[in-house]
């Protein structure tokens, strides 16, 4: 079926209704690419929810024709799978496959809507709607056009009306109360016991269901990886999508998480003798444009203001993608001696750079948070050090608090900053994609900035025995940003949603009461809840972040289903049961490993498993990690091994050319060539400081993969972020 | 003397003088201003240094003609007077007079410059050079051209070649290496006891007259507060003025108070249930402009992004004023049930108000930091109280943290948050302008953002019976600047410089070495050195920020000097005698009461005396509002009250037209009105919440000041910031 927004529109006028908008956007494929395309369009209407259409094929004999169940619904509405089965009288509903929607609608699950309803295929569906549409006929919905990249707008008097045309005398549409059918089906099918439910088999199953079958959510991290991003970020509220593109909310889930990396590090580097300050986020572009390298880098990106309020301004200003420019006029004033070395200075602030495509939450954004460490030494050595301790710092940060593992190294030449003399990095892997990442980078400036014709930072050589000789301070730039989320999302995540880290969790331990059913009277009802909150108190007492999910009319399965998405890493579970045998059930979200804890225990017991969550998910990563590492030594093994989702470790000549001629060598020409985006082509990741875990290389026999020239050093090269 | 850049520029020309830039800028007055009129002029130099010109009156029979003493120098160099009487075996050196300024160059002192020694006015001065300058012949110096308004700019080379060319066979300058002549001094003149150190006359005496004789550097708060201001968070190294106008640095010493206030407030607004998020700084103009009062509240400020690298926008982006806009669409979404309320999230940012007039630093500037909170709550209730629970917590920072005493009151209908319901405040005053300052402000914004025509933040009504009805959020917002930070520095502030209160001073206490002269051996020196070492290093054990100052070079008057302009509370000293008795000298910053304490009690008394400065600060303050808020009853006696720097506290009718008129009648017609300006005219402050502190009104008998109708409140008017 080939459809134009036109003929959409004839057609529904034939009925009588009129669109209340309709836009044509980028093409989407899942609910959160939708809703970035629908931000971003112009004449969307000013406040809308999306609809969404689910297709289920219930279970039949094989060889009978199946009469699939399309659910049309709000997003917000949970439309239990096997409740309406029950309702339905079927016996088991499933996620229909793409085939079957070929072969019913004729098209993708990226385009299906309740459109694909026609004449011709309502007679050979049932068609459930949620009632709730019925009665906000004011709303208006959103609805693709048959297309994933456009979108129309209905209210829900209109989508009723759209539905009812197509009604015969034989077939209606069924409208269904699904916040009722979720009581009935708990009144009508009680757990019956603690076990049942600490099984998890009967509660469980119905979200995991409900994440499977509905069209374009219950995305598949191995599938399509970066679907499953968005999906889980959206899910576990870590981040909303903003009306500006490629910028995005942080809310409380993620946010939280940057607060306890600021306080862990900045406490470290407080202890380093480093002060923080806050410099403007303007800059005038003369001071901009100083240094000539740095700011090639930088230019393509910035943003420039140019009117406040009805004034155009005389010169425009931009906003600081990075402060060395900003920052270093002043170091030259303040340093006037060698007893003001070093100066150590730090900022966590907001930096922009307006990248023109593939935006991604946390990992290529145009606004994002950062610390930026500058400091100025009065010799190398002291500024090297310095780069090590801060790149240790890094490393630490992801391991420790983030339990990502990390390769320490340096940059080659072409892939330094942009105006150091050398840059240090926490290299990172993402083992869904087979891509590396650049995690943190520590740079030493040497005396770039600091030159004469620069910013002038000179003092005094207090070893000069003349005294009259200067020395231009040695610089070191640093920074960390909340790319750090991205990663830690990226690298643990699974199907069932978000993994976090015990340390950085907001909630690391969350207790659901079970067991509670229709027939539990009020007194044993409030006995367990009790245990619970006094359970999750106890917990904090001792510093653990715990919280009791003692929210009514939601089943424990719900809440399993809802922690289990937003990562939360131990959940502890009492039951009538477990108050008898005075134990609580633990089950860990990294594993979903499950352990009785006498409730005398606990105190003991949880830090320890939190502790053993955070080891077990650094070891899985490591481990990961580390067989993603292949040592190459022939051309011809060099890009399957990218293509296996490998890092490719080379000797390597460490010359710009050949690292120029890998990477045109590598790319797939299928692919296309964005600098920026997520490259096809490899470049150099880092050469890792430590060269002992690789085989030894043989001075003048080994020779560089890329051009056959002497090989100096093993290095990491691969597809990147 | 009136001169012109040209003919200045045409005298250097006749001795082959080109000066390397010369600019036309705005009135200067101090140092501060001078700074900044410099970095916002167009063509300056990249780099270069202010050259300070001094004038002394040696002291002479009162009949004598006095010969002054000019003094160029470096703007850096610490040039003492005393030192340099001695060398040129003059009695005393004294701040020459503007009187005597007018006499010999016919320029007062803030035009005055080396430039005004010319044939006529150098044989009858002795004019002293600093020895740095000639020694850096080519760093470019900037130069008062004749007036406070233009500034020329010479090499070192030429500075010097201009004084040689006044030069006569009788009369030369004289070069002065001040480093030397500072050590040499405390050589030929050794303090010859720590009681003599200690007493403070001798070497206090030294920074002080130091102070003083600058010209344009020691301003009086009483004489001039406004460049009082700007020169204490100079000195203090607060602040620093920045190249982009109406945008200033904020260094460590002012920044770390800022990370208190934070760390305070965060601790308290999340055990309220408050979580922290981070919204983006960019709005499109659509989402902006929703709210009308709102917006024109802010929007002849508003800075826009236009361009992007080298590509136009389709659409211009805001930058946030504030973030209600921002947000609210994102709290329409996330609230769908009741049980999504309350929601109360906040955020630390910066935020852009692009004023054109008067910027000062902290309290009015074009980019600031801030915490912004925006809550929504089910009932009317429940948002009262939050606002009046979040106007506690600002009123605690500045009086429990800043030792600042604030009144709570609520704003008129005119001066309310542009948007809000209703708005409260803490109301500050700053006794040296008799100015009232808007110091924190928690909106009630009611229903006014949640409307269905605004962003449409509606749940349904759990206590509705008929389960139909609808219920609007209710909605605060409220925040609190780095405006803390200045009303601290104006309230606290003397002619020494900064006083910090204690519980956010950055260092609480400085140890300094006394005692210790050219005579002193080794051993003596580095037992005091340790002394002070292990004394500070005990304070830092009990949680109490101390430091030692070992700085060689330096005397203790000098570092006296410069611990009391940065406001240190807290001063210990230790000498040989002292030593002796096993005792520190403590001096109080803020009173200068000078105390020894035993070292065995220094444990138990020196965080007590912490707290008892903190909390004479904070009376001494008090008693200072307190005695400036005047009841008046008679519009006769109106102006005069404001006149004398006080708040005028009226029986008040609370009506936007009587409060338009009395603005007016009060505005003294000289003064230019500009409505951002701290204003001439009075408006109202607060009404405050305490109305028993004043004298009771009788209803029906009291009369409104201004119009003479019936008076409802008590309200607070004044001249305000």
């Amino acid at each position: 079926m080939t459809a134009t927004l036109e003929s959409i529109t004839a057609s529904l006028a034939n009925i009588s209704i009129t669109p209340a908008a309709s836009v044509i956007h980028a093409e989407t494929n899942s609910p959160a690419t939708w809703h970035e395309a629908l931000q971003s369009a112009a004449s969307v209407p000013p406040s809308f929810e999306p609809i969404k259409t689910l297709v289920y094929k219930p279970k039949t004999a094989k060889t009978a024709v199946p009469v699939p169940v399309v659910v049309i619904a709000r997003d917000d509405t949970e439309t239990s799978s096997s409740a309406l089965a029950k309702k339905l009288g079927l016996k088991e509903l499933r996620l229909a496959s793409e085939d079957l929607l070929d072969e019913f609608f004729k098209l993708d699950k990226n385009s299906l809507s309740l459109l694909a309803l026609d004449k011709e295929s309502f007679p050979k569906v049932v068609t459930v709607v949620d009632s709730s549409i019925a009665s906000t006929p004011d709303t208006i919905f959103a609805i693709h056009a048959l297309s994933s990249s456009s979108t129309i707008f209905l209210s829900g008097k209109d989508v009723l009306a759209y539905l009812r045309s197509l009604e015969t005398d034989e077939l209606k549409i069924q409208e269904v109360d699904f916040t009722t059918l979720k009581t009935e089906q708990s009144t009508v099918a009680p757990v019956s016991s603690a076990n049942a439910a600490r099984s998890g088999t009967k509660e469980k199953e119905d979200p995991k269901i409900e994440g499977a079958v509905q069209i374009a959510i219950g995305v598949k991290k191995e599938v399509d990886f970066s679907a499953w991003y968005q999906s889980v970020l959206l899910k576990a509220d870590m981040l909303e999508y903003y009306s500006v593109s490629g910028c995005y909310i942080l809310r409380p889930w993620s946010f939280s998480i940057w607060e306890e990396i600021q306080e862990w590090f900045n406490k470290r580097i407080k202890a380093m003798g480093v002060q923080n300050v806050y410099f403007p986020m303007f800059v005038s572009s003369k001071v901009l444009e100083r240094e000539k390298d740095h700011i090639e880098g930088f230019s393509p990106e910035v943003a420039w203001v140019t009117r406040a309020g009805s004034s155009e301004l005389e010169e425009p200003i931009a906003i600081r993608p990075t402060s060395e420019t900003v920052m270093y006029p002043y170091y030259a004033k303040w340093i006037k001696s060698h007893r003001d070395l070093p100066l150590k200075l730090n900022q966590w602030n907001n930096v922009v750079r307006w990248e023109f495509k593939h935006p991604q939450p946390f990992l290529r954004t145009r606004e994002y948070l950062w610390q930026e460490g500058h400091t100025a030494h009065l010799s190398k050595a002291d500024a090297d050090k310095e780069v090590l301790d801060i790149l240790e710092l890094y490393r630490r940060v992801y391991e420790e608090l983030l339990a990502v593992p990390m390769i320490k190294g340096i940059k080659s030449e072409k892939e330094k900053f942009a105006g150091a003399l050398y840059t240090t990095t926490v290299e990172g892997f993402i083992p869904a994609s087979g891509r590396g990442i650049q995690a943190g980078t520590s740079h030493c400036l040497g005396q770039n900035f600091s030159r004469p014709e620069m910013f002038n930072i000179v003092v005094e050589d207090p070893n000069d025995p003349s005294g009259q000789g200067k020395l231009y301070a040695w610089q070191n730039s640093w920074g960390l940003s909340t790319r750090t989320i991205g990663v830690m999302v990226m690298v643990h995540g699974d199907n069932q949603g978000l993994v976090l880290p015990p340390r950085v969790a907001y909630v690391q331990v969350v207790v659901v009461p079970c067991g509670i059913t229709a027939k539990t009277g009020d007194a044993e009802r409030s006995k367990i809840n009790d245990a619970c909150d006094e359970l999750a108190k106890s917990l904090v007492d001792i510093g653990v972040r715990a919280k009791a999910d003692l929210r009514e009319g939601y089943t424990p399965g719900y809440k399993f289903n809802d922690w289990e998405q937003k990562g939360v890493p131990l959940r502890l579970e009492i039951g009538p049961n477990d108050l008898v045998k005075q134990q609580t059930v633990s089950v860990r979200r990294d594993t979903g490993a499950k352990a009785p804890i006498p409730l005398s225990e606990l105190k003991t017991v949880v830090p320890v498993l939190l502790e053993t969550i955070h080891k077990d998910m650094y070891t899985k990563a490591l481990n990961e990690y580390n067989s993603r590492l292949k040592e190459v030594t022939r051309w011809e093994d060099f890009v399957p091994t990218l293509d296996n989702k490998c890092v490719a470790v080379i000797p390597w000549c460490e010359e710009e050319a050949c690292e120029d001629d890998i990477k045109e060598r590598s790319a797939r020409s299928a692919e296309p060539q964005d600098e920026r985006a997520p490259s096809a082509g490899a470049k150099s990741l880092a050469i890792p400081f430590d060269q002992d875990r690789f085989t030894p290389l043989e001075p003048g026999k080994a020779k560089c993969v890329g051009c056959g020239k002497d090989a100096k050093r093993w290095t990491m090269f691969g597809r990147s972020y």
